[in-house]
């Protein structure tokens, strides 16, 4: 198996630019680096005789020469990722270009603590492994996001106020039973913007990525970067005063966004008008199971139903207002809106966007984009596969 | 006189890295540099010898050997620094090291337009050169901070509220007719945040600057740079409500920290505090003065006026819900507060802490640290000649 371990400084720089771009051209690799083209072209031949490197399918001939683009080799192994949400978690195992060889979710609930939810991510990693044909030592590194603040050093949680549990647990040490790879973690948004970013090609210099699930967190990308603040708690737009006479939130202060526009507020609304025979179809889904969730509010308000729909617009309008102040400050070129509540569709991003565009300044909001993630659902886990090889190819880095 | 257009690209990075350690001893550069300490050591002693560097005053004998410390040298010329407010200007003259050399401030109107301040501007250049015994030949460059959103690659405003007649006005232009150094603008609050980076020599990576006069505006560093946004309006949070049944701002929205709590709104609550005989003081500086300021409202809170103190209370705590906001997103290091405000002292910085301890979360304030900008009244000074020489220093490099 060929390791980059082995590669000089300017050929693991040469591996990162081609990471970055999924798949390149040898012409566009030569010129896209900053080496001379001859030096460039010799590198690569190089990595393709290594086998770090492989010509990926499509070859065109151009002008008499070969033409072809470019990929990290099949043959280097393979990255898992780990997507952890406070009620699901999804476990996927990438190709180094990021192509998903294998993926599985399913509920689950992180205050269940880290030993049991843990244990079920290796039982997971595993059997995806072999569903793939590959085997533990061929993992390169894992990526994680964690619905929490991360102290990203340590990779450990710090205070985090839906999974108190995991305070300052080592889920490196934990992974590092069945794996011998590094294993980065990282908050679930922050990793859901590296996502996007890769997605981009790093095209994007300044964006922001909102998570709208359990709870509300946003990625910020600063100048090319995941920018994690300070303490590693940049981000935690959630507890943002959109109403000073709000109800409570856990956090200790009234009217949070979080508490008025996430995702139980909604099941909770939804339920409430359920219960208030506002709405015939709320009602019938309430009594088929039992509970309401961010989903059947989502199903509602796509089928048309009025009361789901005021419930969606009244949550976006919140969420606007947060993101209003959060652009004034900013100034992103774009964000992007991401988690459960991307089901719901276009009525629940207008009326985000109306929210926003009626209080940010003009100048902000001239060219601002407010979109669902493009990358979806697979934003975690793509985000994550990239966390492990950005990180990995740092360590290399560092060591030479 | 020497010219640093002759330096090689190694060259110019050992310069950049005197310029931001303000001074610095041969040591220090040669091991804080990424050349080998004999490639440092030689381009020392070329650049000495050609006059671009220079050894400071203080030489300290170490083991028989003389080390010294070096700055940039006296002989390259001087840079001029601009600070324009909405009610004010500073012009100053300094060396390449930043000691001020000669600086003089007056009031003036930016809504007289941009014809007659900058002729005025450009008069105080000629006559505090001519007090330094310097030409406009000798001048490096030139930085300017403008109370307004700047595009920062054309160097004009864009739609600045405070200034509407400055929008598209081509200040380097202006400036040009006098002098043929590059003109370098940028919004006035971003200026005070370079400042403030220059003298912690880049030791900070992530902090805010706030300045709150006229208006309130914000600098962001990130990652050790400044963050200027997609459009140049990053920063804009006079804008952001803390109020929805506030008053009416001059954006069109109600409840603008900026129209709450800026300096006007501070002195037009004294005014009225005056009129309603709730202070003696102000009351006392209203007919002796006709019409009260922030100055004014800063001299009576000193003095201990219990009315003065309520409406500085009033206004730190909805800035400091503001910046709560701002803190729960950025998780910035430092915030840093200047402007007109500065004058009031502790008991407005007391009032802001408190309002944003007490609304951001744990996480984003455990090591954060609110102050009063350290570099004080000179901030917008310095922060225009570090911008004019970090931009020179690039013009350079990018020629190379």
């Amino acid at each position: 198996m060929p390791r980059w371990n082995d590669l000089s400084a300017s050929e693991i720089t040469l591996l990162d630019h081609v990471f970055w771009s999924s798949s390149i051209s040898r012409e566009a690799l030569a010129t896209g680096s900053s080496f001379s083209k001859s030096r460039a072209n010799a590198a690569v031949a190089g990595m393709l005789e290594q086998g770090v490197l492989e010509p990926t399918g499509e070859q065109v001939a151009t002008g008499g020469r070969r033409a072809g683009t470019l990929r990290l080799s099949r043959g280097l192994g393979v990255l898992l990722g780990v997507a952890l949400g406070a009620t699901g978690l999804e476990v996927g195992v990438l190709a180094p270009d990021l192509e998903l060889l294998a993926h599985h979710s399913e509920p689950a609930d992180v205050r269940d603590g880290p030993a049991i939810v843990l244990s079920r991510v290796r039982a997971l990693m595993r059997e995806l492994l072999k569903q793939c044909g590959a085997k533990p030592r061929d993992v390169i590194a894992i990526g994680i996001g964690v619905p929490g603040p991360v102290d990203f050093e340590s990779g450990q949680l710090v205070n985090p106020p839906l999974m108190p549990e995991w305070d300052a647990y080592s889920i490196r040490d934990d992974l590092r039973a069945d794996f011998s790879a590094p294993v980065f973690v990282d908050n679930d948004v922050n990793v859901m913007a590296l996502g996007e970013l890769w997605r981009m090609q790093r095209g994007l210099q300044n964006f922001l990525v909102i998570k709208v699930g359990t709870g509300i967190g946003c990625g910020i990308v600063c100048h090319g970067q995941v920018y994690r603040g300070a303490n590693g708690s940049a981000g935690d737009v959630g507890h943002i005063c959109v109403d000073p006479a709000g109800p409570r939130c856990h956090c200790g202060n009234l009217g949070c966004v979080e508490v008025m526009a996430a995702g139980p507020a909604i099941a909770r609304e939804a339920t409430a008008a359920a219960l208030a025979g506002q709405s015939a179809l709320l009602k019938q889904m309430l009594t088929e199971r039992g509970v309401l969730k961010l989903q059947d509010v989502a199903q509602a308000s796509r089928a048309g139903d009025v009361a789901a729909n005021a419930i969606v617009q009244r949550a976006g309008a919140l969420i606007g207002q947060m993101l209003a102040s959060v652009v004034n400050f900013y100034n992103p070129s774009h964000v992007f809106i991401g988690g459960g509540i991307q089901r719901i569709g276009p009525l629940f991003l207008a009326a985000v966007r109306q929210s926003v565009y009626h209080r940010s300044l003009a100048l902000s909001t001239r060219h601002l984009e407010i979109q669902y993630t493009p990358l979806g659902e697979r934003a975690g886990l793509i985000g994550a596969a990239v966390l492990a090889m950005q990180e990995s190819l740092k360590l290399v880095e560092g060591a030479k």
